[in-house]
């Protein structure tokens, strides 16, 4: 059955993609989060590059809609956050947690999209860049194209690319991760230290979905460059709310809930191997595309056992209540509440806790990974609902 | 007066996007062609970093409009070799000829692009790394980002980053450019010595003006998809040719002609270190956005005179008569036959000739660098035309 997300033009696992490369290289350790490289930049045995690519993908729809409709220029700084942190939470996972050089590839419709739009985008990402730099990471801005391509682009497109080179011996490779693991989550909401507001979670992964049961109809007929014209014929957004409702309790509006910008973790992973050792963590999941069956893409045979013990964020309740979709496809496609996956050793998960409680971001110990007997799954478990994902290979 | 190019929703000079981010910090080499960053990734003090974004912009729509009409896939491998050329011909312009990591950002409509659509593309860009390694240049593919986001993206858009690291004594700034340098261009056209096809020169610049002025109206009302719907109301495409029109001397038809892949003149450059001290290059100059007039972002209070001495291949005579545009606007949109620029020494310009060929790439001592007097203009001739460009700035 197909699901909403896919009915969309969406998918969570990207199947036909991964299926299309799979004869790829996939560069010297193919068990890690990211392609590794062997030092090509330095051409030092005991290095390695990662060079990554990602980008804010739909969610610039939602900025151009709320710039629309208020003026308010700031959203697009979230949008270049999106676009960073989607490259550099996915880095971490490899175990790199220092001298990142980002860019930033912009593709508009120079009608709609004026310079100053294109300007909030970019000093917005000098400015992430600054804020981390202030919190210890140390990511620099190496320019990038802003490219006027308005038969291809509807709006506005922002995409990321960051470079870094780090020792061999700092790689974590997923496919570490083994029975016997324990599993700490970090949260994706709230306010961490480094944050200077209230985040709702919903980072950049199912705003397909969310735009889409969410917004109502009248957004695709007064703003018809903000939906593929291939909807017009089922009449467009199919939601009753307009971005500017005020139905979330920690946002001044549904608009600034889901134009949250992506939290990073960078500071908390690097305060991390501060006090556990690389060896001691077996793999770092980072929950995008999947989100809580994403683990199951870099391991074989194992059972991993989640207990979904916080609260689900109020802007992933509305989501589901209003795409009348299950826990399974939710927590799917969104990481609800939980973006950051430690596989760890039992006798550091109240240090890794504590450690995230530092920065003021939650912490949960999940679950464990255990052997499955045959494919691998995941067992989830929310109050008295259960549900799994099985392996997709 | 507004040219053409801007009516149809791009610029030649993205003067708009150029005011917007003046304030931005420009690197440790402000007067170099690319932005230059000291080592983040390896913190050497001797050694520089460039991350350089680009792609293939709307060429993207031909081979989208080729593989509809024809279905021949191969295509795809073009827009890679666009996007990376964009990329690694640029950096080329400060120095670097080694040791380059390259990712891939695909933004797709799912519902019109296909998995073997994106097949096409990575493994292009996989090939067309390693067509360049066994030519001497060594870059690998480190990998890169699909995305599904049909709301924003019409057809596909097919972006590339490349990152590279070397020592600062190989630094070509484009601000050493001085009266007395004399300018050699390498042509765009041809086959080179590492083609296998005949080159028609046309590169990835100018082409939504080429699109528009080219494609039948047809295609507009057949695949609505590859226009901004805005040119709805005007009748869409504004031509007279079918791609599959055989028009060229050297093509199969216009289609092939006009998705000839950006020309690498990376092993050139390559080669040339090993003859002339970079010292002697006081600049590089690669005919993107902008063409013949890019130039003039890099000087001050000089006069460069030019004598366009080769006979502008047959595509770009094709794009000025049906676009009806005078030689001014058409050699600040396209290269038209030259697309890189070395200003050197008087006595050094016979050795770059002679390197070239030895690729099979035709060259051409253009002219010279004067002293102004004044603001700095590019002043060009062409048989018994003459035409300037005054600084931008």
């Amino acid at each position: 059955m197909q699901d909403l997300y896919s009915k969309l033009g969406a998918s969570v696992n990207k199947e036909d993609v991964h299926a299309a490369i799979q004869n790829l290289d996939k560069g010297i350790a193919p068990g890690a989060f990211c392609k590794v490289l062997p030092d090509i930049l330095g051409q030092n045995p005991d290095m390695v590059n990662v060079m990554h690519a990602d980008g804010a993908g739909t969610k610039s729809i939602l900025a151009y809609l709320y710039w629309r409709q208020t003026g308010d220029l700031s959203v697009w700084k979230s949008i270049a956050q999106d676009a960073i942190v989607m490259n550099l939470d996915d880095i971490l996972c490899v175990g790199a947690t220092e001298n990142f050089v980002v860019t930033s590839t912009i593709g508009r419709n120079k009608r709609l999209i004026p310079a100053e739009v294109i300007k909030a985008i970019i000093e917005g990402t000098e400015e992430v860049c600054e804020n981390l730099r202030s919190h210890g990471v140390s990511i620099y801005f190496g320019g990038g194209e802003t490219a006027d391509v308005g038969d291809l682009v509807k709006t506005v497109i922002v995409d990321s690319n960051i470079s870094c080179r780090f020792p061999k011996s700092d790689l974590i490779s997923c496919n570490n991760i083994k029975p016997g693991n324990q599993i700490v989550g970090l949260a994706s909401f709230g306010k961490a230290k480094f944050e200077t507001d209230y985040n709702s979670g919903i980072a950049s992964n199912g705003i397909t979905l969310a735009r889409h049961v969410l917004l109502k109809s009248e957004y695709s007929k007064d703003f018809p460059e903000a939906i593929d014209s291939h909807f017009e014929a089922t009449g467009g957004y199919g939601g009753k709310f307009d971005l500017l409702d005020s139905i979330l309790e920690n946002h001044k509006n549904l608009g600034m809930g889901l134009l949250s910008p992506t939290r990073t973790f960078s500071p908390v992973i690097k305060a991390l191997w501060e006090i556990i050792p690389r060896s001691r963590i077996s793999g770092i999941i980072h929950n995008t595309g999947g989100a809580h069956s994403k683990i199951l893409k870099f391991v074989e045979g194992v059972r991993i056992d989640k207990n979904l013990q916080w609260e689900v964020p109020e802007i992933f309740t509305i989501i589901q209540k209003e795409a009348e979709i299950g826990f399974q496809e939710l927590f799917q496609t969104f990481n609800c509440g939980v973006r950051l996956e430690l596989y760890c050793q039992e006798n550091d998960v109240d240090k890794i806790i504590a450690l995230s409680k530092e920065f003021n971001i939650e912490a949960y110990h999940l679950g464990k990974v255990d052997y499955s007997g045959g494919e691998s799954r995941v067992n989830c478990s929310l109050s008295n609902q259960t549900w799994s994902y099985v392996n997709p290979h």
